[in-house]
């Protein structure tokens, strides 16, 4: 038997609720998805709970889970992946976080958490790598940029701990926070302090930057300071491969994925063009697809955007976002051969626009090759899956089942 | 946004098997439901295993995995919950029993476990209170009645256990048990101890009581002895505010309900005419759940007489309740918005008529209210429930599925 191949296809935040406005409809019932839908009709297809029915996940904790690693086991914190995924070799000492430049008032009441959703940060961000904290010894911080508006933090040091709370108040209009320790430890007092002193010293390097005076001048929002959460320490993961016995390739724009996928023996395929952002480059993702396919037996292909309109609260962007993906879908299907191999297509969570934000919902999940029975299911959305051929399954199965299909699951018992 | 609702009413005992002589069809299919099947319709709906596949729960631990809690972790035995809800305030050193009075003959054989479901028997319940037992140093008894021939035991001392078995043999025709040590413990044989003088002390007060000479002139079974099960010490609950951020209210009439929801924070609301009986008063349970719904963000409502129905045996019976318990739906729908709020419907487990026990059986589950696709089924049942929209979830989910669509659930990672 030749070697079976899966592709998963995680769109980020793809699940939705009906809307009244919208004829009780969600944007998968809304959009024209015709890839999408002749995969489901062939093939398997259900609801997946992320981690359990009605928990409400941060998109590591779901792909983590989705990946096959159980987040109550492996789960350190978000800010590691995002710094690994950043390109930033980690320690296991270090702790990392993820950071939103941000645009704060002289009372740092948060006026805008994405500075205007400022593109070009990276010469914001070497001035802010080039902060020295000086009141906590022994301890240094290394910053990067990643993706618009977003960056990592990272502490370097002794006696650090990922158990600090939130700088970013996660709201606009509000204070932003002090880090406190979230335990009684003397190394997340330590954190704390660092944390606190950073933020200060990158208000501090940030108002006088003059990029953000070019911006003042241009009626644009500032980028005038660092707001830090999500701390993590770097997850110790047994393999990919000792887990699934199939050779991984990642291809997504977003730092958390790469990130994750790197802790786990996934090899990060950098596509230009794959943004993690709205303007994301479909037909590039698909041929670095088709084309890592070609030494690997298992592609994890991640789509940022149905998550970005759903926050943004944009129906509109994201019936267009997930019409887009199936165009990938449509790609990808077309050069795979799909008579062979798997296309698996799932979410890590709702991102309803009506809510801006992840809810606890289930997500489509569906199973598409050789050798599973035909949902016959005419159009994919989240009614159609939930009366689907597949049940109702949660994250951690996902990958059993695929493993199991290509033909590599071991045998449990004997 | 505002504060959105959430009502759970719990049926007791409502899901049943299909029955050879009513056509295959359950006491569900029989009965004319409408508010129950339009809740359905617009509503999620599927199965609820209340502990797992096949597990047959007691409506101690079935209830306790409705609220929230796993009862593997919490579940420290029915008594002392019993205790709670008939208002006696335990202490954590306490052990407590559910009792029933009974008619035993001069060999001790069970002729009626429920003494004719003798339904005055406070003034019995007095004179067994008085009882005090001499061969077990430094324990005292606490006796009180409950509903019809229902009662609670406390015993009240140091070194108790809750791991003795039971006296009542839970089938008429057999004589009652000896409580025994289940586990080696000085505690056990000491409690042991404890209940079987009690015990033999019920049946010396009882006999003689002035209320049973009557109760045989008349020709009724006379409630001779007081038979215990099901002992329990105090579970220790983190608060049902700390689990769901929910201000909980309950309105039931069963001791055992009131003893959960007491013991895991939640108000309980006395309502005149909510029996926990076959006679309870729906509409004054609707009125309550509306006017205490003003204050509380959740309120869980129990409905026992299906349960009784199933019990006895009693087809007829259980299509009337059933029948009933739709007339309460249909008063809280009037009430309630459910364009704003939610209605959640379900039940602790099976008791099929034709079994007069509980099964373990899965239960249908509804959850009805705004943003959740509607499954249109037409008619709520064991059979629509099985192909319905929300698949198959078990008791310990539903609360994190109510909680994140009421929009009050935690981001778990990040």
């Amino acid at each position: 038997m030749a070697d079976k191949r899966a592709v998963l296809l995680v769109i980020d935040g793809m699940a939705d609720r009906p809307l009244i406005d919208h004829d009780y409809k969600t944007p998968m019932e809304y959009a024209n998805t015709p890839n999408m839908d002749r995969l489901a009709k062939g093939g398997l297809v259900g609801l997946l709970d992320p981690i359990a029915p009605g928990v409400r996940p941060g998109s590591d904790v779901a792909n983590m889970a989705l990946l096959g690693y159980d987040p109550s086991k492996y789960y350190t914190g978000r800010g590691a992946l995002e710094a690994i995924g950043a390109g930033i070799e980690l320690r296991t000492t270090d702790v990392a976080f993820r950071c939103n430049f941000a645009t704060v008032d002289n009372d740092f009441r948060v006026e805008d958490r994405r500075a205007g959703r400022i593109r070009k940060a990276s010469k914001l961000a070497k001035a802010v790598d080039e902060i020295k904290i000086g009141g906590v010894p022994g301890v240094k911080t290394i910053f990067k940029a990643t993706v618009e508006h977003r960056g990592v933090l990272v502490l370097r040091g002794e006696k650090l701990s990922r158990m600090v709370s939130d700088v970013d108040p996660k709201e606009e209009g509000l204070k932003i926070g002090i880090a406190k320790a979230i335990d009684s430890s003397e190394e997340a007092k330590r954190t704390a302090a660092a944390v606190n002193e950073f933020v200060k010293r990158s208000h501090e390097v940030l108002r006088e930057h003059p990029l953000n005076q070019e911006r003042a001048n241009n009626g644009e929002k500032v980028a005038n300071i660092v707001l830090t959460r999500g701390g993590g320490t770097v997850p110790t993961l047994p393999s990919f491969k000792s887990m699934f016995d199939l050779r991984g390739a990642c291809i997504s724009g977003t730092a958390m994925i790469k990130g994750l996928a790197t802790v786990a023996g996934i090899e990060v395929i950098d596509v230009k063009g794959a943004s993690g952002s709205l303007k994301t480059d479909y037909e590039a993702k698909a041929k670095a697809t088709i084309e890592s396919s070609k030494d690997k037996n298992f592609i994890l292909l991640h789509v940022k955007a149905p998550d970005i309109a759903g926050h943004d609260g944009d129906f509109k962007a994201k019936v267009r976002t997930l019409e887009e993906a199936d165009t990938l879908v449509g790609h990808i299907i077309e050069e795979v051969d799909i008579g062979m191999n798997y296309f698996d297509l799932t979410s890590d969570h709702a991102t309803p626009v009506a809510y801006g934000t992840h809810t606890g919902d289930p997500v489509p999940v569906v199973i598409g090759g050789p050798d599973v029975p035909a949902s016959r299911i005419l159009k994919l959305s989240e009614s159609t899956a939930a009366r689907g051929n597949l049940g109702r399954i949660r994250g951690v199965n996902l990958m059993p089942i695929i493993t199991d299909l290509v033909g590599r699951s071991r045998l449990y018992g004997s």
